[in-house]
């Protein structure tokens, strides 16, 4: 693909805050987008220039959006196969649906990150109950069975310390699932991979990220680990990144393990997307995420990804973003907020970053 | 006022960068923006949730978009008393109708400044030739013959060397003016003043501003001026927003003059708005002069004004925005695009902000 003039369109499924700071980013050099969404008054459609109101399976409705688009992006890695076919078909589609099948599945993805080499939990799927004594053989106990697909924020999982626990998860996530086995880790981080369509890969600093009720509460850069694990951790993110052929803002959670040998890594999972521990970016570096999304979809040179400071992160969840005149009395507090009606418990409001520089 | 809360709407006035780049740093804060242009496709139609077309004296298009709005703002100082007063008249209106009235008409804005205490070149209004020799009397010769009202980039002036030149630029103009003495200026400053509507002043570090075809070209901040200097422009800034009870950025364009008892300060124009000058904060400050805007308008407190390095700002001219593919291969190149979709002679197409960090 050759490198898109600026009013060029970037069209964008999912119109929730990863899909309004990628348009906000967008705008900003120049190119106009276009939000794909099912829900009207999506937080994305508000910064666009255009949008659609359809379901992600409406092939009439896609097919007009990838004529009205110059590529196609996403927000979210549950975009399904047959619309992600349906549109490459058309125009370019950064991340593309190979990235996609593979980060949508936990086995295709383990499976995958074992190929290129990179360690990760032992692992088994498991269909049916007549499985499981296999996979806790693999595994150990206790373990973790997640279903397959679909879940998130500790959704679609449950951690067992039996084979009469496992079995009774199983008959509650009722669909193909995976057992990992527990990582007993110490920290876990981020690594914030951008590749560009255009070649060239740049990765963030390596955050941490603290989790409160299976969701990230907070990001803290650099991450408290040895420069060593740090840098080792920005390869892993690179190998992965080439290793898919990857375009675009990928995210890499990492679990970093601590015994008697010092520390080491495990990956834990990939997001196809601009990512919640990258969000301190938009502070905290030259170039956020969120532009170098759009850079890296549009064929363009990447920006730097040089770090201001020690940035915290945090997440604003539920009701914590009604307190948004107490965060802005503190004139360095850089608050986010997502523009969604109304906040319930668990849902991401916003978010603030707070930069400490040195000297 | 009391404070708008996140989901508020901003109405703008305008539809051109400045508008734009308002309604970016608007929503980055929760905010919806509703934007009122005459012209169809205009660039901040695009990143707003809900836009007018229509005339600035159409009444009842004003009264409508006043209805759906929550405060008023605009990128321009040429709105019509009246149609500031329809606004002002329904919702808040900042910065308000006084600041409008005397920085639209350059006799009143020089008059203001001297009753408040401020140094202005000599000046003197001309509305007939018969009044020609007692301006020059007034201003001495060379001097500038400015329209009162609508001049911008050198439009609508002309340096006069003698009472003939002066008379036949009076004929040429057509309107009234103002004569002006020529100020041997050793550089022109600006001071990006924000005052909230919640009480708080904050002022930008002073850059220098460097003109090619009578059009920014260049802020660099900080300014070439001796520490005192820089402060005295500051508190300049500040006591112009203070004695005007103003409301929003203001921008603040002073020449710095040379001579034996140093460097002094002569005010030579103000802008009630967000300012050219001040697109370095973008980059090269915690929070930029839009959000600060909105800030303000919105009744928040102020962000941080600090600065982050040595900031040069350039702005895109004509065809300069052709490059930007050879501007975004340096990782360090903040580009801003403004979208707007014919590069013409003398359009500002968008700005290069690079920043030198200490250290």
């Amino acid at each position: 693909m050759s490198a898109l003039p600026p009013g060029s369109v970037i069209g964008i499924l999912g119109g929730g805050q990863l899909g309004r700071m990628i348009a906000l980013a967008a705008a900003r050099l120049g190119f106009d987008c276009h939000v794909y969404c099912p829900e009207p008054d999506s937080p994305a459609f508000r910064v666009a220039a255009r949008h659609t109101v359809a379901a992600y399976d409406d092939a009439e409705a896609l097919a007009a959006f990838a004529e009205a688009v110059d590529v196609v992006t996403y927000e979210f890695e549950n975009v399904p196969a047959e619309t992600a076919a349906l549109l490459a078909a058309r125009r370019p589609l950064f991340p593309d649906a190979r990235a996609l099948a593979i980060t949508q599945d936990r086995i295709a993805e383990k499976t995958f990150l074992r190929e290129a080499g990179v360690d990760v939990a032992p692992f088994a799927a498991v269909d049916t109950e007549a499985e499981l004594d296999a996979a806790i053989a693999v595994t150990g106990l206790p373990a973790i069975l997640k279903t397959r697909r679909f879940g998130y924020d500790g959704k679609g999982q449950a951690k067992v310390a039996s084979r009469v626990e496992a079995a009774e998860a199983l008959a509650r996530l009722g669909q193909g699932c995976i057992l990992e086995g527990l990582v007993p880790f110490a920290l876990e981080v981020s690594a914030i991979v951008v590749r560009g369509a255009a070649g060239g890969t740049a990765v963030y600093d390596i955050g941490e990220n603290r989790h409160a009720n299976h969701i990230l509460d907070e990001t803290i850069v650099p991450a408290p680990v040895a420069a060593a694990t740090a840098a080792a951790a920005r390869d892993l993110g690179v190998a992965i990144a080439d290793h898919l052929g990857y375009v675009g803002v990928l995210g890499v959670e990492i679990f970093v393990v601590r015994d008697g040998a010092g520390e080491r890594l495990l990956v834990n999972e990939l997001a196809p997307r601009v990512h919640n521990s990258g969000h301190w970016t938009e502070d905290g570096a030259v170039t956020s995420q969120f532009e170098n999304h759009v850079r890296a979809i549009a064929g363009w040179p990447l920006g730097s990804v040089t770090r201001h400071g020690t940035v915290t992160m945090k997440n604003l969840i539920g009701d914590a973003a009604a307190d948004y005149a107490a965060i802005v009395a503190d004139p360095d507090a850089r608050l986010h907020l997502y523009g969604k009606r109304e906040a319930r418990p668990g849902r991401k409001m916003g978010h603030l970053n707070r930069v400490v520089r040195p000297g």
